[in-house]
């Protein structure tokens, strides 16, 4: 049995005891500030608002002004609060850290570095955690298409726990699979990483095709919008490809569960296809921004957290704009309130298809 | 201005003379046997029956047997006969053809040779016209995301063209492509024509997951199931990378529209999304065919016809059956009524992910 504690207690967090529970692990499920109702309701009767569900019944849970005595003896503390609260995280678990404990996170995120790098979120964490103990732990993430709800379900739910440190996976593995919970291993952080957050943006972009859809003339025969999206779900991986590679992750990462699987998942509903819909019915963004007031969307965050490392990369020549017409045509919707509309003969430029 | 003539007027074919029309060419539509009905009803008012909806009004209909007279001075000859009718086609085209024709397939199959070899089908349509006259006509096909309904209502639709000619791809764009139908070209005449095959068997065990939620227990929370849909679409992908690049094909064909897009788009509904969702309930092979009588579900063809020439390289040490867990079981489904239950576990085995 082995001590896992979860700072945030969303629904990925929550979801995740489940089958650390059925593996009969001591599961301590802290709260953020954000998180004071979800504590409360849990503490009350172990039913969490969001995720619509009794939790397991051994979980234990805390609010994070306890988050000290919640991290005493874990094996595993998992990072599960928003992409906006990593900084808030690495402050506040850097008090608690014990040598040999390993960090896993399921935030997704990324964020542009002083240098125009695209730096992932596990090494915004390490450099935000005090030294000597930062080095003194391990890092890990999950990657894959894991919707919470289905997880929480005991669905089948296929995912990646990668970390560039070998030796921790198996036991990672060990602790968290389950015969509804299926874990392959891989080392590739950097692919896994940048799938994880890319696939938000172009999950918004595939999610456009059913708001144009909604705005068109009314059609005789009913046609749907689906080769419309099919062709921006093909543009979305092509990019995360492209940049995968160009950054040094590996191709199989974006071919398998991180990038095809969780894109294909993330096309399937949620905040950031509800952006998307909100984008092609004609709004402006910061008029679909005021229809969802108060929600984070992840795919927003992401291109305006990424876009200072892509410009200044291709301004240096490092990366070319010819590959990326999805991702750029993207940044200027949400920063330029300029109209939803993708100019399809700019995508796969850089596919190597004979130019005709 | 140039000659086009359609042989099959279903609906693939028929939506063709869309953008045709636009650019201003004559089509010259030509129904099989199966498509008398179809055929009288164009003649009659120029609707056609099965994408309902009226087509170009320029456009001429002819029936099979004046297939000579519709072949005239065709420029290109479009095959758009259902998979089991390439033989039939390869018959009536033989004797009416002119050097230097285009015939441009959107059949969509595959064979298995003598020599346990996988066969794209402007290969068996090759090897089934007469020489020399079949050595005087160029061979193409077309690839991607494109629903007919869609392409007919002037979506956004795009495609990739492609034959092992590349001289003769920008004179097919140009006389397709038009501000709707977005066309590119490659020569990877193999990768494509795989792909297009192989997405209906995937796109069919994509299907399953909803099957399999229908006959779940109710959840309290109402958790679907797309984790499973999504590691199911991300094996399909990386079984169709695996064969693709092992016949010589081009893995940028695998991961753009004719591969993850066309993937994609089958996934959203059609014939094989239904016979998924049948097995997925549980019912047996022989059970859910007859739920969709008279009904050719590709998907089902495609793994018939492919598996012969897959088991022989297989027993050849070609290739792993480690890499095909999917395709595998789907033929045992088929074949043998076995349960439609993947295990997950075998997925992945080849991507290099490493072993815990």
């Amino acid at each position: 049995m082995a001590i896992i504690t979860i700072i945030g207690a969303g629904v990925m967090g929550a979801a995740l005891s489940v089958p650390l529970s059925d593996n009969g692990h001591e599961v301590r499920l802290v709260g953020t500030p954000l998180d004071t109702a979800i504590i409360q309701s849990c503490l009350a009767n172990g039913y969490h608002p969001k995720l619509r569900r009794q939790l397991p019944a051994q979980n234990q849970y805390f609010s994070h002004e306890a988050l000290g005595q919640a991290m005493q003896g874990a094996n595993v503390v998992v990072i599960g609060v928003n992409s906006r609260g990593v900084h808030w995280a690495a402050e506040a678990i850097g008090p608690h850290l014990a040598a040999g404990q390993v960090l896993l996170m399921i935030t997704k995120g990324l964020e542009s570095g002083p240098q125009h790098e695209i730096i992932i979120l596990p090494d915004v964490l390490h450099s935000r955690l005090p030294a000597p103990a930062r080095d003194s732990v391990y890092y890990a993430a999950i990657g894959g298409p894991s919707i919470a709800g289905e997880l929480a379900a005991k669905r089948h739910t296929s995912v990646v726990f990668v970390s560039r440190d070998a030796s921790i996976l198996p036991m990672l593995q060990q602790l968290f699979a389950t015969p509804y919970y299926h874990i392959w291993t891989s080392t590739d952080m950097l692919g896994v990483e940048l799938c994880v957050a890319l696939k938000n943006p172009y999950a918004m972009a595939v999610g456009l095709a059913a708001g144009v859809l909604e705005q068109s003339r009314p059609d005789e025969a009913k046609a749907q919008n689906h080769n419309y999206a099919a062709a921006i779900f093909a543009q979305g991986l092509a990019e995360m490809s492209y940049l995968v590679q160009k950054m040094g992750g590996n191709p199989q990462t974006i071919f398998s569960l991180p990038g095809a699987g969780d894109l294909y998942v993330t096309t399937q509903g949620g905040r950031n296809s509800r952006m998307g819909r909100l984008l092609g019915m004609g709004k402006v963004f910061s008029d679909a921004v005021e229809e969802m007031p108060g929600e984070t969307v992840e795919g927003v965050d992401a291109v305006i957290a990424l876009m200072p490392a892509i410009e200044g990369q291709i301004a240096a020549g490092q990366l070319s704009p010819e590959a990326l017409p999805l991702l750029l045509t993207l940044h200027k919707i949400i920063t330029r309130n300029s109209p939803a509309e993708f100019e399809f003969k700019r995508f796969f430029a850089t596919l190597g298809f004979a130019q005709a």
